[in-house]
């Protein structure tokens, strides 16, 4: 691309319609109608931010220094605070003004033994992993017969007290999707099948991986336990495993399996939230919060989920700094901490800000959703139809649509956007993201160089245009 | 295809010269020059044959039986036991005759504890899986520097002594190709690191996985100890684990590891091979033999090594029973035993064998590459280019060329091949087949139906013309 680009953006499908030719330099893009063509400028700092970041490596090397030197980061781990320190130091290292870490405490969960076996009919091996939060089976492991479910539909659907002293084995497959809409409905069993089977006697659960690969590791991740049913312990089986079991109930066989989970709840642990800034050089009040989750689960290296999303938004304001540019309004790094356990860090945030600069954050997102290319833009505002036109005419070049589905931002940015901070997404394509999520092949291997770096040229368009727009994101200019 | 399907082979790349029409319906195969065209006629029992393993499922409903009812059947265990009373079933099913296992003695090995860690500079977890045949770490583990070997070529080039309490860490990586070539090369540390390790003073030995995958499974595999050499234990690390080690490695980091193996030598324990025959209408005594090997290594359930194989060519059995039609030869299907811990069962079989009915073997084939599409034909006849015309004719039509290349019929068929068996191979499409291989991974879901059917058609095509030819494979007629 040259410097001073001027873009076609081709409007619709019966686009060569109203054809304005080239505006000048500086000439301010117009709203659009659908099915016209327009000529729209590139702003010129956005340019020489996202070539800076399209030329570079500054999120790819977030991502494999955080995967390198720490690894796995469960929340409230000693891993998690040693990559807490990672985070300031980075930071410092980049630039970053008012660098800390704002602590909280979590409840701790910490993964112990986990083995599986099928006694019967076909004694063999089976891999599992326990669910985060899951309960301990009693030391030596449960041993009993399994009831099949397809779906979990089929579960809550069982009459009550029909699985006394069973083990419940709960099927189903996930879909993939570009934007992962499969996870959704795949996920409840996870969260909530130990519940419904204990409702109905279960002694332990076991589920198909909400998952989209074929390989040989069950993808943990966190499940909760309702108040008033008992808990029961629930692991998940990697998918040619749960494919095993499926072939057995297929051929009408009893099947029984003995499964030891020695995961445990240890108590109060520290965690926290490393946050960062660019200090607006206009409007320092104002905050635009970028970031992504510190934590990840403990079986991986955490490199999509979300080493990923450290990287793209700590790149993006990399590139900012060493561009020489000064951003009009602040923009915050936020590396959130215990978002894989229950978004934890997303709601310390809010209750460490609310009453205090929470109302000045006019403009919020997150990068939690692995390391493919963005492919559209997702709105959160109310209205902002203005801006996410302005900002969608700077990242079309990249690849990048307008979706017309809305957002709150992503999992940690959710708490302050029901707390009313505006958010937006750039939403990546995430069609092989449940592949390797919360698995141990979550590694730095799958990570693209000129993904991320579209990725993170589109958080320096993103950020650029929110810190120098004359919209009024908030009613507060 | 129609039954009395006529073939236009086009021979050589400046084809449609000298074009024969088409012959009659019992033509005979002429010898063909190169470059030119040909036609000739699908045997029509070898069209029944071929037809009935494209439309059927015989090869893949054995791989599903053997991988799902048994699983993983490492040599010298109960679960390799278990899967030769279930070969002699299944023989007996199928409507084998003379089924009978061949039993034989082996040194057992088991695996063990196994963990790795890297204890500095970056603490985290590291997959790891012991070789077959390692001995054993101190109980609690070795914890140890690291010395850094790009290849095994550096390793076999440094000097004596220099590696006195260190844990040598081979990298290096294995290149994908159709028939495997790179497996040979890349496997020379996984056979002789810990030997060229010990001699120079080594503790322990880490190799990166020989396999062409990025996930995090470390591939197991046989390893051998020179008699007098110290013997160490020797792991393999997952690739994506392996690149940890590398990128700390090209940082010029310190690196410190600390692993526990605790694999051990059993001492005697049973194997054997499974045997079962369709006994030849006209000359009995001249066997044709075909196999793969029934054991697996433990880690996964041996879909592809070799549960393929064995579906492969018990499939082609099947189907040739099925059909009514009578071989004049004697068709010997083998599942041999102990094959991934030195080809014992091969070893085994002639042993059995020699002095009495070996010389009447008159060819012999193993499928053990997976379950990937024939390819080409390989020839390890003395001469007998007049039988690979005659039997590529019949395979030409299911996308198989021939080759140039020599084979000894596979790993079990090298020790009869040695004592003068004459060889054949069915060339099949390894490309992806080292990405499973040795793995927890190999498992049912990698099969795929069609790719089966079409091996189980090349090997009834191929067992069928092998034996009704007049050719004269050992002179015995």
């Amino acid at each position: 691309m040259t410097p001073a680009l001027k873009l076609t953006l081709l409007l619709g499908a019966a686009a060569l319609l109203a054809c304005q030719p080239g505006g000048s330099e500086n000439a301010k893009i117009e709203p659009s109608a659908p099915e016209q063509v327009e000529t729209v400028q590139i702003n010129p700092n956005v340019k020489i931010l996202t070539d800076g970041a399209l030329a570079g490596t500054q999120g790819y090397d977030i991502i494999e220094s955080l995967t390198t030197e720490i690894g796995p980061r469960l929340a409230g781990t000693p891993e998690e605070a040693r990559a807490r320190e990672w985070g300031v130091a980075k930071m410092k290292d980049i630039g970053l003004s008012n660098v800390r870490i704002e602590p909280f405490t979590i409840n701790g969960w910490e993964r112990g033994v986990e083995t599986g076996m099928i006694i019967s009919p076909y004694p063999q091996k089976i891999y599992l992993t326990a669910l985060g939060g899951s309960v301990a089976t009693p030391s030596g492991g449960v041993e009993a017969d399994v009831v099949y479910f397809p779906t979990f539909e089929d579960l809550k659907n069982a009459p009550e007290g029909g699985l006394d002293g069973k083990i419940a084995y709960i099927s189903g497959r996930m879909e993939k999707a570009p934007d992962g809409a499969g996870y959704g409905p795949a996920n409840q069993k996870r969260r909530s099948g130990a519940t419904e089977a204990a409702k109905r006697g279960a002694v332990a659960v076991l589920i198909r991986s909400v998952g989209t690969d074929s390989h040989r590791f069950p993808h943990t991740g966190q499940m909760r336990y309702a108040d008033d049913v008992k808990k029961i312990p629930i692991a998940a089986l990697s998918a040619p495993d749960a494919d095993q079991m499926d072939r057995m109930f297929a051929k009408d066989q009893d099947v029984r399996v003995k499964i030891e989970l020695g995961p445990r709840a240890v108590g109060d642990r520290p965690s926290g939230n490393v946050v960062g800034e660019i200090v607006g050089s206009e409007k320092p009040d104002e905050i635009i919060l970028i970031g992504g989750h510190l934590d990840s689960w403990d079986l991986g290296t955490g490199a999509v989920d979300d080493g990923a999303g450290i990287g793209i938004s700590l790149g993006a304001a990399k590139v900012i700094i060493d561009s020489g540019l000064q951003p009009k309004r602040t923009i915050r790094v936020v590396m959130f901490g215990a978002e894989e356990v229950g978004l934890l860090g997303g709601f310390a945030y809010v209750e460490a800000h609310k009453g205090k600069d929470l109302a000045n954050h006019i403009l919020a997102s997150e990068s939690d959703f692995g390391a493919g290319k963005v492919y559209e833009l997702r709105s959160g505002l109310k209205g902002g139809d203005a801006f996410i036109g302005e900002l969608h005419s700077q990242i079309a070049a990249l690849g990048i649509e307008k979706s017309t589905a809305q957002t709150n931002g992503g999992p940690d940015i959710g708490p302050m956007f029901d707390e009313g901070v505006p958010a937006i997404r750039l939403q990546q394509d995430g069609t092989d993201y449940f592949d390797l999520h919360h698995t141990p092949d979550d590694t730095m291997d799958k990570i693209d160089k000129d993904d991320v770096a579209q990725n993170v040229a589109a958080w320096t368009a993103m950020v650029w245009t929110a810190s120098e727009t004359d919209y009024d994101f908030r009613g507060m200019n």
